[in-house]
């Protein structure tokens, strides 16, 4: 393989940037040409492909966001969509992909594969939700953030004796509240893993005031409901304290990359490419206990693959990925 | 004065416990025994009150919000309310009081002064609203925090091509936001002391599109409207952009204040300490033009008082603070 | 098991406070009561024991440094050291212990269980080079402030084309070189793991600027050398570039900990008391795969035991900690 | 005027990308077209100017170092010299400029509009020690990030009552020093600018441990002398804590600048641009009692000039910066 080509899809992530780097920097050291492709599979159809040097990915590695930009692109699920991209893979001479992003972005991958273009997916969003890996890059920072300014809202709350709604991104994944209201030393978190009372929520903030606690914060996963109608549902259970809310929202998702994404972006990224170049495609990148795995995007769950198709075109997830309840259950021991 | 004391009133603010550092170590290095008062003009009433040793203070300089708790007490507006105070104070020997919070709380320390015991006000605020001083304690930590966020918020706006409104606090005043707006590089910025225009802003937000950028950021005062109200209002306008909304909210009270804020709570603290010293009171403590100002909280605008009362009660500001409009001015040239 | 202590030895490390919390907290949910001793064996010998409530380490989550001091006693090796400390404990009602520390502190941890009182060890270092564990409390966010400090050093010797040398903790271990290494995209990490060659390196820093990189980082842990020897060998190698040295010394081992490492300690703090529940100790607390472990301190190999007592009072350690080489690799592929 | 170029020169400062992105947006909405010169000086004399447009300074107000690369170029001081950048200008159509950076740097400024090119400088360097403006680009970054820094010491002097000795840049002038100092609660602050007697160092360190404290930190400014020397004769003058030197170097010039110097930098930046637009050359942008100002480079004292040219060409600095010495007095106050 000559010439290869990266590009980010779906929601962006810190630590994408550190991702494009290490495919750019290790595909040139492996000597091959590497070119970015922007704004995802959009750009690939458009044909908005470039060549990447060495030099223009210096300084990306500590940058938030994504300077190849990210979009959703619903199109290439169509095989019409696909063709129009490897016409222009083909035009520009490039044999290989990587595809940095949500694991909805592998499915093209494993299209391209299909199509005799080898394509790595490479996990890369904040909710943690991928399979096939243990973390996916821009979780360890999206909980950095969310823990920098849960902290804060602890100074506040604390001065007030007030009680703090605090939720934060994570559709279908509890794990940025989990990690971030730990590390916070959250009085509750609330998931959509688990289930929750309010009348049970009301008694502990009330339990937690009684001991002698100077504020109550609540983390709440986005998935559960929105932060407005969470203390709509505390007030009508009886809660009684100074309640307010804040959605941390967007911030979550930029600022410089923690140092713990930027190793596992360059790892991730240079695993990539050592796949490319063994002529390997339709895989995706992961970590499992610390050391790089890769997994067969699409197959038998005995061949380790991420999903199968079954009949009728439905995908299932082999093994999908799993809240740590263990978390929740360290939390209530060490909340109060 | 032998015996002084201190408290922290009104909504907290990063800085806060720098002053109170400063004015017990400040009020020791006079000769002076210092007091603490819990939870504000309450804890006056309620004789929450304590000796603070020069230890006691150690390492509070860099923590957000304030140990001495905070909390709003209307009933100290009544004379009543006052001469529970007092009682409280005569007590515990103490002779003078510092007050930090905001202008609502200066009513309380002339009260203080009227009924024969000297209080000081000093300016502890996020919105750096308060008269008599160019900034308040805590102003520059919001902003920084403010900034951060919308730096964080710029990477994945840029990533994505969208329109992101940021909501910061400030319900007077425009300052965090003009101070913010500038510092991220905002696209436009939104406050109550400047007149704004739907139309306007969406032709803004197109050009800005039309001309390259990749992102647009509005940052919004929150004494304009809510963040979701002025979405609406957008889209009302015809803005066709992939537009969000984000409220920062209570992030910007907490945190460890900036050095600005250390530095700022420290000698405004110590100055307090020494007006009580040499027995002066009904003051409160600003700075202006990077030196420390005092100035009578009650009395005539000649003698450069903060407040007059004028006839039937009415209560008139003196010289009420202003938004910077050249800051608006400047960004305008900058944003493009 | 009715009442536990808890102490933290050797060099501090963020994180610590957490732990101490996650003991205290979790000791309490388990009916027990939970004492702190002061600076560490020391403490326990002269008897600086007292108890802690829950509400004693409300808001140390997030501190850095340790409450509870640290400090070297070498006098604990010895038998009568031992039985001074046991004394105390006796005389408190305690009847196990929690020793946060490097592993140097085990060795305590192990006589106290000898001796009737059981013990167990939860590793705390910056250096990350203590056995039974994946990752030391600390780590992390040593990591975090070096790659914080190697951003900063980039800006400035990006501006003026400068070579610096950067020098952090790691007295054996070169684990906070390589990781910071690779997340602020140094140029070159020289750790005491890997042979090195001040001809190649002066060759590389030249390979460098005429591949038109403006700036040249090394990387250099502590084991290797001081800073300035080590530049002076550069120079003596023929290096011709502006070179300049900054040591981050202490810095690195203070700062809030980072969410990981206050997750870390969360969890390991909470399993140490659930081992001294069930009666054990002699025991170190470590994390492997992402779940927590434990390994008996002393014993054979084939137990799994972190140290084997050899002939003649040496002891072996079993299982000794290993730099990750395959990152140097990587390293070097993505610097260029 | 059609056509400004702007330049960065001398130490690099964090906020210098902010006042070049202010300058060549204000520069466009002026209606001007403005061109960068890479490399100070220097630059201008090799010709290395390209045009620069409003997109080429995007994202890069919150950027760390100078992208327009600064260097010391002392030929720059020759009519030669002089003259060969003029030639450039020339050739480049560019009719005024702007110069970032140190006083220094100003000399050039005003040998430039000598000859018939309008040039305005802006204070650029961290040391807060440049004539004509009461604070520098950069400095309050700085201040920051020594601040941030001495904050992680404390938490490790703290927990081993150890003595720290930091040493932050500011070759003549102890600004960084004093506001750091206070700003972190150092126990003694050392600068250049005021008299210190190391007797009396150690019997503060000696009185701070007498009366409780649990460490000793020490901020002492580049312009004293090294780290190691002060240590030194410290432990001469008879100092017997566990002490410990830290020097910060060069990790204060980098670093995303403050929102105060974002603002700073963008406000001088857009003056400069307004100078030059009308014709106004040889000035210094500063700002004093918050407002901006701006003053003759070379001239009389009468006429507020910065510099005056005696007999023999020396040059005599009319209002020289001075160190706040009751920031130094109000730091032995609060520091017990």
């Amino acid at each position: 393989m000559k010439r290869i080509a990266v590009l980010t899809s779906g929601g962006d992530a810190p630590g994408m940037n550190a991702a494009v780097r290490a495919v750019v920097r290790k595909g040139i050291a492996e000597g091959m040409e590497v070119y970015g492709i922007r704004s995802g599979y959009a750009g690939m159809v458009s044909g908005d492909i470039f060549p990447l040097s060495s030099r223009d990915v210096g300084d990306k590695i500590s940058r938030g966001g994504t300077f190849l930009y990210s979009a959703r692109f619903p199109e290439f699920a169509t095989l019409e969509g696909q063709l129009a991209g490897i016409e222009q893979l083909k035009k520009h001479g490039i044999e290989g992909v990587v595809v940095v992003g949500g694991d909805g972005s592998y499915h093209g991958a494993m299209r391209l594969t299909e199509h005799g273009f080898p394509a790595v997916g490479v996990p890369g969003t904040i909710d943690n939700d991928i399979v096939g890996t243990d973390f996916t890059i821009g979780f360890d920072t999206a909980v950095t953030t969310a823990t920098q300014a849960i902290d804060n809202l602890r100074d506040t709350s604390s001065s007030h004796r007030r009680t703090f709604v605090v939720r934060v991104m994570g559709r279908d994944a509890g794990d940025i509240a989990l990690w971030a209201g730990i590390a916070a030393g959250a009085d509750q978190i609330i998931i959509p893993e688990e289930e929750y009372d309010f009348k049970q929520i009301v008694a502990t903030i009330e339990h937690g005031y009684e001991t002698g606690k100077n504020h109550h914060i609540i983390v709440l996963a986005e998935g559960v409901m929105s932060g407005d109608e969470f203390a709509k549902k505390l007030k009508e259970a009886g809660d009684t304290s100074d309640l307010r809310v804040t959605d941390l929202g967007h911030i979550l998702r930029g600022g410089s990359p923690t140092p713990r994404d930027r190793v596992l972006a360059s790892r991730m990224g240079a695993r990539a490419v050592e796949l490319l170049k063994a002529g390997r495609g339709g895989l995706a990148v992961g970590i499992h206990n610390e050391e790089l795995v890769e997994s067969p995007i699409l197959g038998t769950a005995e061949e380790g693959a991420l999903f199968t198709l079954a009949e009728e075109g439905k995908i299932i997830v082999n093994n999908p990925h799993k809240a740590r309840l263990d978390f929740a259950e360290l939390n209530r021991d060490l909340a109060f």
